[in-house]
């Protein structure tokens, strides 16, 4: 079946320096070389378990992580038109001040290298329509824990230099505080007069009490951490930044909200009607105000969704949530959830999405054009 | 406009002998009688602040936790024409184990001659339909803090002699270590045999680091507790049974989950992704085998879901995780989320619901009958 334009909005990298910066760390999150076989990355702190011997320890990490000629195979194979790379998490959150903003300036003009070569092979005069050829756009990174917001806000700026970057991911924790943080003011105006679209991504998840403690954590692997802990993650940041006004005090603010929002869409009803029913929101008198604009108008106007939610129960509720299908934008999360057995070539994680998508809008075509690419090449501004 | 029988599966009373118990209480859960004004509830640990003065504590608890006629007067004012009543949350979690046994069967009993004396004032000679008259019913609490699963199963068995209970309702901390817990098996079993259906309901939320802290989470009031934590607290708890495979070994449990399955029909796609990746389960060699039937077959086939979820994005989820509107049953959460202004008679969080349900079945008036009441009345066999 030939599918309309193709936008991957949800897929990392790890740039080779980025690599080289974790192979030479010692926490996490770090790169180790065993004796023999894969690179192991260990990136989350429940991996780091010294009870595991440290070559097993973490999960392998192969070529499809740094080498972009193995990301432009995936992409040819699963008739995906352009790919926005991002870094993937945990970015750059956990570095030392004083090396933040070499880092960035150093990752987000590798980003922008990557997509000017690619881009020029592919189209030398640069007139070529988007369909039918494998392009690379990129959401930058930013160096968050730098000493100053400054330096954040001045990368932001610099990123408009960089024809390529479209954008810039972030997690969860700002600047440490999470994003209701009064202190990300300026990110926050810096992106809205760039207009940039902000990614907004997980990494940290939800402390192993929230799942009934380490042992019953670890007892299923990682699927309570991955399919839970994560949505969360995203849906409680958002939510704050809500309750604390972000989106009443910065209007033009778009952010693009990985795994569909993690699940933003299903509990809006609900979290629209605690805050209605918060004494401390209701009386004038309490010492937060609640948000004045609802959290149904901010998924109207502020925020889109990755596609990125394996099934049509989650994209149904991101539709009507959005109130439209203009607002929803197909993602893999690649390199992440490869196929389950080796040799394997088609990804079960991008065609369970791909049918998720078909049998959301059996039929209507315009509204499969808009979500596998259209949204994201006319909000991305990449044709 | 005249509706269809509209049958309440998700309400919430507190019995005169509970309210006594909680009385005598000086922990959380307890209740307190102010110098004026109405008793005050402290139900969560967070509500037990010793900055915060006594009298105001908690949150005022009026007599529709515990009046009958109010309740009655609610269904009448909403069009309900029958309520399956339940206990509310904490139910008897907290309970010495010696007394667990003789309150269970108080309050059940309690329960069962409030239901039965209601019924019979409205229809003496038990012939008349539900549909135009208000009659009650009730999910039952267990003894789950019991010395031996053997009395909370001994209690589900003596259930079967009243005959206005229908159900049981239950908590996410089962005997104390979750609902994965094998020491669980017993009590699964005797809900199988007497086809009882069980309420999952939640009351523990997610710890407050969770929301980044005691601090964030107090900012913003109940908010992030209730909208994110309660709906999480249910998904994780069934997820723990899915991935124990209490549905594999217990194929005929049938779950009614609160909230529309706290954010369940979201995230099961998401949740089945990470079941098929986990090395745990893929690998045989794993030490915990992954669950036999997926997450999307469990939702079709022991899984029910209230419709208390406050707008169309989470409901046509849920409508779509179990493939159809056989599955989806109106409630209301009352006596919580009342009005917003004193004297108010109509409440906007049940008023939400009902405008839900309308707007996600648009003229399938048999769609729409099948979740406002046909779907309760046949599962919980009320005519």
């Amino acid at each position: 079946m030939s599918r309309p334009l193709v936008v991957d909005v949800h897929t990392h990298v790890y740039p080779p320096s980025y690599m080289a910066m974790l192979r030479a760390r010692k926490t996490v999150p770090y790169i180790h070389d065993p004796a023999s076989g894969e690179p192991r990355l260990i990136i989350l702190s429940s991996d780091d378990d010294p009870s595991i011997p440290i070559d097993e320890r973490g999960r392998p990490v192969d070529t499809s992580y740094s080498d972009i000629n193995v990301k432009l195979s995936f992409m040819k194979q699963h008739g995906i038109d352009s790919s926005v790379i991002s870094l993937a998490n945990p970015w750059l959150d956990f570095l030392d001040p004083a090396e933040a903003q070499q880092w960035a300036e150093r990752i987000n003009n590798d980003l922008e290298e990557t997509c000017a070569q690619n881009n020029k092979s592919t189209d030398p005069d640069n007139n070529l329509p988007l369909k039918g050829r494998s392009t690379l756009f990129a959401f930058a990174t930013l160096p968050l824990s730098a000493p100053s917001p400054d330096i954040i806000v001045n990368e932001i700026k610099r990123l408009k230099t960089l024809p390529h970057i479209r954008g810039v991911i972030m997690g969860t924790s700002g600047l440490g505080n999470g994003l209701d943080d009064e202190k990300l003011g300026p990110v926050w105006a810096a992106l809205e007069e760039t207009q940039f679209l902000l990614f907004l991504h997980p990494h940290y998840g939800l402390p192993d009490e929230a799942f009934g403690g380490p042992e019953v954590t670890k007892r299923y692997g990682h699927v309570l951490p991955l399919a839970l802990g994560f949505p969360l993650e995203t849906t409680i940041a958002v939510t704050r930044m809500l309750l604390s006004r972000v989106f009443d005090k910065f209007p033009q603010l778009q952010i693009l909200l990985a795994h569909s929002g993690g699940t933003l869409p299903f509990l809006a009803g609900r979290i629209e009607s605690c805050i209605m029913h918060e004494r401390k929101f209701v009386e004038n008198g309490g010492d937060v105000p609640g948000p004045q604009r609802s959290i149904w108008e901010v998924l109207k106007t502020n925020i889109f969704l990755d596609a990125v939610v394996y099934g049509t129960a989650g994209l149904k509720a991101a539709v009507a949530a959005g109130e439209g299908t203009d607002r929803l934008m197909f993602g893999t999360d690649h390199p992440f959830f490869p196929p389950l057995n080796e040799g394997e070539k088609e990804w079960i994680s991008v065609t369970t999405n791909y049918k998720a998508i078909d049998a959301t809008f059996e039929g209507e075509q315009e509204a499969v054009a808009a979500v596998l690419g259209g949204n994201a090449a006319r909000v991305l501004k990449l044709e």
